[in-house]
């Protein structure tokens, strides 16, 4: 007798755990993969490159059909919708094209990703009000490009909001982003975070920070008209929330499983949520780590899910993986602009209790004598006493933010900025100056810092 | 009575220690800077880019003039060619433009750089025969494509070869390549090699492999007007060397001091030949140690020059630095296939003593959805044993050679590829895949190898 293996959501965490728990164990395992909607395996990431005319088709966006993943051995329903857990009879029941129907398994994973957080203010359920987490809101989204407005609204000004911001102006509307921080993209420290508002002011976007959304106001068939705030109304035809997202947990949370950072579960290192009754979870729904403050964190992101799926996978098949933490690297791009950021900013590594010294530097893309040299800047963020790196944050053109990568394997090492700067990075012209922008930055923070003690 | 620090050769390594060693002592250090040329502190690394003008002038590639030295307290003496090291009394004897003079010193270094490797074959003095090292050697090829030849040989396929094959090719030479390896860029491993090889043809410059020069041919007046090779002649108006460098160190070895690889002087972490008679080396005159190999290494690069120099400067500043090593982190560009190294290619493995793996993979600098999205093949090397990795090289499109920073600091921490795959690295749909190209190598990689005993 096949265990059987029941995934609950089909995207990057689902079905990875379920991909590679099927190519190892093949007829051993029976994986049965349920999906509320028709896709699997699709980036999110990539809906505003498809709003913004970039990506063609939401085809393009996934990475391998329900019909691929058939032809993998893997039972994938879509439109199938559980709507129960129940963990001591080791069953899931959902609603499916077929009516209710309950299914019995060995192994549970819940791969239920996140869902955009709305704003508890009045008038939020109001039509035109969109969210951008999965291919069917992108094509809401698109829908309502079609109807032609001339207004839109984005709410708030994290990297989503930024991306559709970028994607609407493209599409010749008339944007405005709000956000509550004084800076677009809370995640980058306000200093760089200015550099991002010129930008997208200056492609024409209406950045407006500072900005508490207190609610949105409609017309008489239930249509938005207007977000109204705490410094005034905005009138639009569109609004799309890019106020972040939440773990999408009410079905685990129903089945009396713990709930964590905005509703996240809490995992252990292998994607067990409860080892005894055989459940795991992975991907935009769990709890991960963050490497160098070692609190727990909920970072909803592609890759990351990607790899807890990876893990579970391998660990169904009984190989012995974990799933290390996070360092928090993210990245993205406004028109020109690219933006990254890694490990902890300037007030976080305050809040995680380092003693850090931070240091700022501009920098060339390339040799500074190069056509294609461009701008950057570089922040870096270092422990005083013990000279490590504890984060690092770039804003610049073209060749800027792969860089990220550089100090990420820094961060995860834990070297000293004094180690970095001496390591032996790539350089050519084309690529770097001669101290290369990573490592001039740490040089920067090594002389500040001094000899350590 | 201050110190005194006499620096023969004002290229990277010795302005830098100059320079650092300035900052940190002030007046408690007199500084004095022999240089034989006319510039200080420039990027030879930048010559192929003036050449194929994509730089305007030799001043471009100047960091930094005499005049800005001397400004900075430094004794910056050009046109100075330092004749005899007198090590024993602590004096150089040197050319300048005011006669034949001595200079004691208590803190002498060595910083005399590299000169391209002549073929010792008949007609190698022709003139018409370039080497490309120094602005004056950018400068003479400048001027003799002012007299509008039609064609020219590069010998030598290496970085400098293939690069100012390009920039002949650019400027509308008709322009062929020799090398002495199956393909261009012997640091490449050979199937990569071939990539490059195809990219340089189809850019019209004619590449010739497994080719020996035998010989030159010139004219009456003494100027080349051919390459003779194992394979036939090869008629011509101009030649540039592009088969390496070696060490300047006929001074240091006319002093009694030895010499290893390729005439480098060795030197101990901290840059010094002979610390009793305060004698220091840097920049492209010394050996170094491979990391990955452990063994001793000759890599005359302009980072690796600039890092040892600011190793002497701090360690002359009494501070306890150490130059650790290098990987044999290279890049370069020809027209638009990027190239990059790091670590030990499948053959210096396997000569360094490593049962090793290879794997090779074909990714997209970019979500392969985005517009933007171009190959890139990356092959990695990892040691059977320890999944630790080795090496990798990767050759690609627009986006791709900056990813060999991510391998270098893996190699750099002596990462697993298993590590290496769960890294945090920076991922959005402009830059990465969901998994990044570095992530897919390195899993295949811990694929093949399978779980570790």
């Amino acid at each position: 007798m096949p265990r059987r293996l029941v995934v609950v959501g089909g995207d990057a965490a689902g079905m990875s755990a379920a991909s590679t728990a099927k190519r190892a164990l093949g007829d051993a395992i029976d994986v049965l993969v349920l999906e509320r909607q028709r896709w699997t395996s699709y980036s999110a990431c990539g809906i505003p490159y498809w709003v913004a005319g970039d990506v063609a088709t939401a085809g393009d966006l996934v990475a391998r059909t329900p019909e691929e993943h058939r032809a993998n051995g893997i039972d994938v329903r879509t439109g199938s919708t559980v709507t129960e857990l129940d963990l001591d009879a080791g069953k899931v029941v959902a609603l499916t094209p077929d009516g209710t129907q309950s299914f019995g398994y060995d192994e549970l994973l819940i791969a239920t990703g996140a869902e955009p957080i709305r704003p508890d203010v009045p008038g939020v359920e109001s039509r035109g009000i969109h969210g951008v987490q999965t291919l069917t809101d992108g094509r809401r989204v698109l829908d309502a490009l079609e109807t032609d407005p001339k207004h839109v609204v984005i709410v708030g000004a994290g990297y989503i909001g930024v991306e559709m911001a970028e994607a609407c102006m493209r599409r010749g509307l008339e944007t405005v982003v709000v956000g509550k921080h004084p800076t677009p993209m809370p995640t980058i420290d306000d200093d760089l975070g200015e550099l991002i508002a010129a930008e997208m002011r200056a492609d024409g976007i209406d950045v407006r920070t500072s900005v508490t959304v207190t609610g949105f106001e409609d017309d008489a068939e239930g249509r938005v008209r207007a977000v109204v705030t705490d410094q005034g109304a905005i009138p639009t035809d569109l609004v799309i929330l890019g106020a972040g997202v939440r773990a999408r947990t009410e079905l685990a949370a129903g089945a009396g499983l713990p709930t964590g950072i905005k509703g996240a579960l809490p995992v252990d290192p292998r994607g067990r949520v409860d080892a005894e009754r055989h459940v795991w979870a992975a991907g935009d729904c769990v709890e991960t780590r963050n490497r160098v403050s070692g609190r727990a964190a909920y970072v909803p992101l592609g890759t990351h899910a990607n790899k807890q799926g990876w893990v579970v996978g391998r660990n169904l098949a009984g190989v012995d993986v974990a799933f290390p933490g996070v360092l928090g690297t993210a990245m993205t791009k406004v028109v020109t602009l690219e933006i990254a950021r890694t490990g902890l900013g300037e007030q976080e590594a305050a809040d995680a209790g380092f003693d850090a010294l931070v240091v700022r530097i501009d920098a060339t893309t390339s040799a500074g004598y190069m056509p294609n040299a461009r701008s950057m800047t570089i922040k870096v963020v270092a422990e005083r006493s013990t000279h490590r790196l504890l984060g690092a944050q770039i804003v610049g053109r073209e060749g800027a933010a792969l860089r990220i990568d550089s100090f990420a394997l820094a961060l995860w090492n834990e070297m000293t900025v004094d180690e970095l700067m001496m390591t032996d990075l790539g350089y050519a012209p084309p690529f770097a100056s001669v101290w290369d922008p990573v490592q001039q930055a740490a040089r920067a923070a090594a002389t500040r810092l001094g000899p350590r003690a």
